[in-house]
């Protein structure tokens, strides 16, 4: 991992993580420590566009679940729901596939980054509205000073790694 | 897979995998037909944003390779280099990160859908411009009416299935 001061706006450490990615061992490690985690009832990965992607498409494959990626505006050809949301530097949008995730199913959230929970919180509320529950939310880093597990009240949130 | 008229725009047929993604047994048998018909000595993926990240993700695992996410303008903190390419209206742009793909390597291009080429052929110019190799090119879906092949000139393209 590498740290990149004022992107993508003056002030923000940006956390990048394409030099773990670039790594097999790494990504075999980060995965294979990000599936130890998640519940065994675990019916669904929804990963988070678009690093939780990279990390979505490995655990479907080391966990054998299926999954529902949720979107930014305008990707996706049929939507089932939309929520606006704030985040660390501007808004968002986020979107959920149609006639993909059905109710009842328990749902892993997966992203790479929780910082300020915005994009997270935006995640879970599209699960929840759409009947299904968020079992778990599963990243790879999280950065407890900007305060992100309080946008997401009691729910489960496994973090690999913290930096403060 | 599902197929939803006049998306993005008008007159597109655009062939939607969110149903195959969501079902585990599906992704298991397109990664694994991926990935048999990928070089033994690829050493690394490189995916495209975004849908082609999901799938590069699975690879990554099923293989054992890293992988180098080929991004969208404004999302790399740190860029090696752009390639700008034409669209059937107007232009795209696709970024490479610094600093991970090394000269040399030999490279797996891993995207949903070959439709005109334009994309696959912009990353594999990144690909080629950054001293490595494209391997091979490997994609879920071709649709050949397009003429995405003629773009890439000789390299190696593997389809899952074509639509006419």
């Amino acid at each position: 991992m590498r740290t990149v001061p004022d992107f993508p706006e003056p002030g923000v450490l940006f956390r990048d993580l394409n030099p773990l990615f670039a790594d097999a061992e790494a990504v075999r490690v980060v995965i294979d420590a990000m599936a130890a985690g998640l519940p065994e009832d675990v019916d669904v990965i929804a990963p988070v566009e678009a690093r939780g992607f990279l990390l979505g498409g490995g655990l479907s494959i080391a966990m054998g679940v299926g999954m529902v990626p949720v979107r930014k505006p305008g990707k996706l050809p049929v939507v089932a729901d939309r929520v606006d949301y704030s985040l660390e530097y501007g808004t968002a949008s986020l979107e959920l596939p149609a006639g993909v995730l059905r109710p009842g199913q328990r749902v892993a959230v997966v992203d790479d980054v929780l910082a300020t929970g915005g994009t997270v919180a935006a995640v879970c509320e599209l699960v929840e509205r759409a009947g299904a529950e968020v079992a778990v939310v599963s990243v790879v880093l999280e950065l407890p000073a900007l305060g992100g597990r309080s946008l997401l009240g009691g729910r489960n949130v496994l973090a690999l790694q913290s930096i403060t």
